[in-house]
């Protein structure tokens, strides 16, 4: 494991994320790709120190991502099940958190669907003077750093195997396709791909990546700016075919059926049509396009049925590998500061 | 262990069981019986290896023993929710069953509703290439073979404890009694039973056992004749006495309160009158004759109370045992093929 | 590791239970705690072992404590979760219990909203001449022995860190406030505050606190007597002052918020006025009074949000960090006396 520097107790967001970190998590996520091809897959990193998933907004997948990265290096783990727990019976969620401190827990993964809720745990944590680290899993709309590590991770490893780092992104084109708008992980992406140096394209529907969402976009990624395209290297699109144009990857988004009830797309057979990737699109794209999905997948939504199982283009297997690797990385550099 | 020869990767079905690979189980289990009995009941066999428990359909007895197989096994384990899954999402069970792969997943132990399911992942995970070995703990009503293989080793063991194996039921009669129709466990037990060269006495009120279910099972066992008996091995009965007669082991099936209310039946109560296992009844049977039944028992149903408690008669409790010996042994037998 | 005498198989409730046996629990207890300040927080004490959390009432504070403690005795765990189980599907609570028996459970954690299922759990083992030991981890409103040992241990390592022991309270003067009546927390602590030569205080409305309750608990305490003070130990009073006055601790009692649509209180807000702990009632105890809740809290009710964050007089952190140390100590105990 390369001996790196790492001083963050948190990780809550990318937004300040310094290159040199997003390179230390790629490196150490590869050492742990390389434990995930032995035999045994397990280190004793983490022995005797627990990590408490508390996923106040359920979520099987992610969850056991979590768990299994946290067993592979040998921490006990505890699953926290808002359905029986005591918020129903009252308890705030910052009470919970410190009832999980007090029973002697390391890190806590921790996904709400309010934003804002993991970094307010970190602060209470920190008051409290504790040397737990908290881990953002996924708050409302805000971000997911893991989901967005793991795609970086995923691409760099295409591009460079053995070294896996943020520069090999520099000059690429990277569209981001979808629910712009509600998704958390095109939050926490922008955020490493605008760092890269990549040039990356949003597009979606207006009623799902609009005006004022550029504004605020805008105004985080570069204040001075009035003018379209943000800045060199964010641009938003109300139509598929500019994002993709020589594109090296497409990053999708899923869709929440939802957003048809609250009156923001028609169906999704015309979501299909207009910004759906299929194989006849990607003829837009550099001839090597490779296409990304955080899943779970909508077949045929989000993605065609037929590209999302072509190995030739899609990544999605890689991702979900590349997420244990990046969890094991990330929970081993939480927890390697606390010695 | 015995290094007995083992080329199976998926455990599906019995309908194809060879008698050396019932040997294999029934001797591998009762190595691990004996480690059972020790004070330290684990081994490290599947030190880093990970056991995913896909339960589509929930079970906490049948989840909990193979989740203990396999933690006695030193396996690490991941448990999947549906209520809180992806799946309320609108992934398709395949696109589940291949993130837990992608994962790094060693053993899926799969359980649905729908009969089938566990083999179109086990298709899948091999049209994949991968590794991944495919345990049906349960489709629908079509099989359940670790239960037909504990009720094996269970009944094996008691005939001969130092070396289990199939040729020792040849020439017994066993009755299977109870809801055959809608029975996964009769299924299996029915392949495993025949396989033995015992003489398998099949015994419900015609709802639960109709003709057309002993013409497909005619079809499937011998498709040559066309009188009953279906073959010199299975026998169906529409009263219980004729199961009964000089029988050395009664296999009771758990009787669904729903079919009342699907007017499959007329009550409970005389269901017992008819079918109900209890001491009076044995009087018919060989003197030494046992009862087994998969559990849950409805007390007073299926068996009556007392005889369920009788360990001269009941072997309930044993069949329980077994599950964790016999479950170990298979989750062993699938990973040893890995090498 | 204290090399301590223990002969209970099963913890069920603090009624008769010995100060010798107090002691050892405290002193084990005291050894754990130490475990838990290193680096790797684990022993191999009950490595092998597995411990059943059987949770027919849902509680994941708890449950997680219980989970944790096994798991930092490399025990391994199964999880009963009443909703997904064969509870529904008919079976009684007892074929449940036998089912984790012959799975081969060595201990059961028990809890459910019914007084006295561990009590027949524990019989039923006992029956079937099993070495099982049964741990009742909350039963109706009747005990709740490992609350009650963990909030001893809060005050006598206060009181002496290096060798906490039940004498340490005698001449305590101890105030439990709040839903008597319905707690099987304040049952457990009355047995083992009253035990240790405190002076125990109860305080609560008279709906909480009904004067049958005194003739009971009299009863249970001090059959011979038939005025108030129950004896010299025991006082119950229907107003706070009496029982805080010059109080070393008070032990507060969580508000169920049903027991208003019981019409058992007008509302919270009465409550916290006239029963609530606060800054300024705590003047009338010792200057360095302590505040114990057994979590989780409502704020505002029965303790200010001020005092419960006050760690000069709040030990509700070090209670639930006691919990850890003391049920690993009362795991350690029973896997211990099984040779």
């Amino acid at each position: 494991m390369a001996n790196l520097a790492w001083t963050r107790r948190h990780i809550l967001s990318l937004s300040d994320f310094q290159p040199a970190e997003y390179d230390t998590v790629l490196q150490t996520a590869a050492s742990f790709q390389e434990v995930l091809s032995r035999r045994t897959k397990k280190v004793p990193t983490l022995q005797g120190q627990v990590v408490a998933n508390l996923f106040f907004e359920p979520s099987t997948r992610t969850r056991n991502s979590f768990e299994l990265a946290a067993k592979r290096l040998s921490a006990d783990t505890l699953n926290f099940a808002p359905g029986t727990s005591s918020l129903t019976k009252g308890e705030t969620i910052l009470d919970t958190a410190k009832t999980y401190l007090d029973m002697g827990t390391d890190i806590m993964v921790v996904r709400h669907r309010e934003a804002g809720v993991p970094l307010a745990i970190a602060n209470e944590m920190d008051r409290l003077q504790s040397r737990v680290g908290v881990f953002n899993a996924g708050d409302g709309q805000h971000e997911h750093p893991s989901q967005a590590l793991l795609d970086l991770f995923t691409v760099c490893t295409l591009l460079n195997a053995e070294k896996p780092q943020l520069s090999l992104l520099e000059g690429k084109k990277i569209a981001i396709v979808g629910d712009i708008l509600h998704s958390r992980v095109a939050r926490s992406n922008i955020w490493s791909l605008t760092a890269s140096g990549a040039e990356v394209h949003l597009a979606a529907p207006p009623t799902l990546l609009p005006k004022q969402f550029a504004d605020f976009v805008k105004a985080e990624h570069q204040p001075d700016h009035q003018d379209m395209p943000l800045d060199r290297k964010l641009f938003l699109h109300w139509s598929l075919e500019p994002a993709l144009e020589k594109a090296d990857f497409v990053m999708t988004l899923r869709l929440q059926r939802e957003r048809m009830t609250q009156h923001l797309l028609p169906s999704l057979r015309e979501y299909h049509q207009r910004f759906g990737i299929t194989h006849a699109r990607l003829k837009h794209c550099q001839p090597d396009v490779k296409v990304l999905h955080p899943g779970p997948v909508n077949r045929g939504v989000e993605i065609s049925s037929e590209l999302m199982d072509d190995p030739q283009f899609s990544l999605i297997s890689q991702q979900v590998t590349s997420g244990v690797a990046v969890r094991m990385a990330l929970l081993y550099l939480m927890g390697s500061g606390k010695g």
